[in-house]
């Protein structure tokens, strides 16, 4: 049996009950091509800034020069990679990676690549929303710091962060540089010591124009929609944070183990 | 000071150096109720399927009926809920939640809501792209199995999975119920034991039209794209996996702690 470049076009070279004897189409190939370049650029595989030339894409991926140029075309529609007159395939957009397996704040994250500031559109004290009340047990009738900034590493924007803190923590905080900080860096400050754990959830939906035109982006694009509920190392609810996070300029990473997770979330409705 | 509604409109209720004397616009305001109601329809927080009528939204979110009304816009316009003659504002689309704090497959995770059913597109034995050997730690003139497989949710695609495995663990699963089982499961029943970690990186991005029609979505939905690599209790690479996920359809969940995590990648390259 030969072995075949990464384009299956026959049967299995394996008996087995899957046999595929139609050729697949182009699209297919050229995504299976598309989703590896993508994941080499995020990672920072091409430090030039420019892809490999296509002879040598070719060869990487076993695949013939129309697949080759098709998952290029599919990343640059993405805006992930340009075409650049007499110097190649150069990647436009750095998608920089965001933990998820230790609570870390984005500053403290992309220290690495550039300074990460905020603008404070508001930071005030209000009546929160029942469902926010309820996840902060808070009274009905109580107060919450409401918190609101739109994030930007140099001057792109990277996401718009609303967030809700108990009065006792939050309070300290309006007081505090906001437009320069992290605020679980600046909450450990405040109560002198490291923050318990939070209960993350991802979506990922298109943006409404209202958030398109914050961040810059075009109308739809794909961002992430994050909720995050912190707690102090005593299991209570302080922060609970509602994010939209440009889906071309950050990446989540978790690191995880088969059998070895933590229970489900104490309110039980997370799920 | 009276308790204000959740619509900060002039100064902070506390002194400090964040005035705030504009009006927030309305869009701004329906932003944050739009974050708060989508959070609760992914939860399953409105089991007869309707939202919570205007009154009581207005009531709930401190919000005025226009901002109300502009949130619920902004939902319908991500089609996750739609107005119905007669009966209110219904969920159109229930996004289910797969953790990300253990390797659980899909089947497993959605096993409560219904049954998940898997296209099998390709299974087969080829040469591996350069980078995806590198990963699985194969000789580039090696060869892995690939199998890609349209999931889906009774008769929803949910995502689309391109799975790169090494020989000895993917060949028995050719003649396995690829149709029908998670490939977790399909592993760690060939092997006798279970997977050992994983390391996931999850992106938003746009799909491109061909991946929109497999996944039966409108052009340039916001999918995730998830890579997967996970590793035998030895921690030799195993299995690499691309997959293209519905964000309309699925949202992952995750708990962390602050500074519990386990230690970067040992490949070094998952920044």
């Amino acid at each position: 049996m030969t072995a075949s470049p990464s384009e299956p076009t026959a049967a299995p070279a394996s008996p087995g009950p899957h046999p595929h004897p139609r050729p697949r189409p182009r699209a297919d190939r050229a995504r299976q091509v598309a989703e590896v370049l993508r994941r080499q650029i995020a990672s920072g595989a091409f430090p030039s800034g420019v892809l490999p030339d296509e002879r040598s894409l070719i060869a990487d991926h076993g695949a013939s020069r129309n697949t080759v140029r098709e998952a290029l075309g599919v990343l640059r529609d993405e805006g992930v990679v340009e075409r650049r007159q007499g110097v190649g395939t150069v990647i436009r957009r750095r998608t920089y990676e965001h933990t998820l397996e230790r609570l870390t704040g984005l500053a403290e994250t992309l220290s690495a690549y550039g300074r990460v500031s905020n603008e404070v559109r508001v930071a005030d004290v209000l009546r929160p929303p029942r469902e926010v009340a309820r996840k902060l047990c808070v009274p009905d009738d109580g107060q919450v710091v409401y918190i609101e900034r739109l994030r930007r590493l140099g001057d792109d924007p990277l996401s718009l962060d609303l967030t809700y803190l108990t009065t006792d923590i939050g309070r300290p905080l309006l007081d505090a540089d906001l437009a320069g900080r992290d605020l679980f860096s600046l909450i450990e400050e405040s109560v002198g010591g490291p923050l318990g754990s939070a209960s993350v959830t991802v979506h990922a939906v298109n943006a409404d124009p209202g958030t398109s035109a914050l961040l810059g982006t075009p109308p739809g694009q794909a961002v992430f929609t994050v909720e995050r509920l912190t707690r102090m190392p005593d299991g209570r609810p302080v922060d609970l944070e509602f994010l939209r996070v440009r889906g071309d300029r950050l990446a989540f990473r978790a690191e995880l183990g088969r059998g070895t997770g933590v229970p489900d979330s104490p309110t039980g409705d997370n799920r």
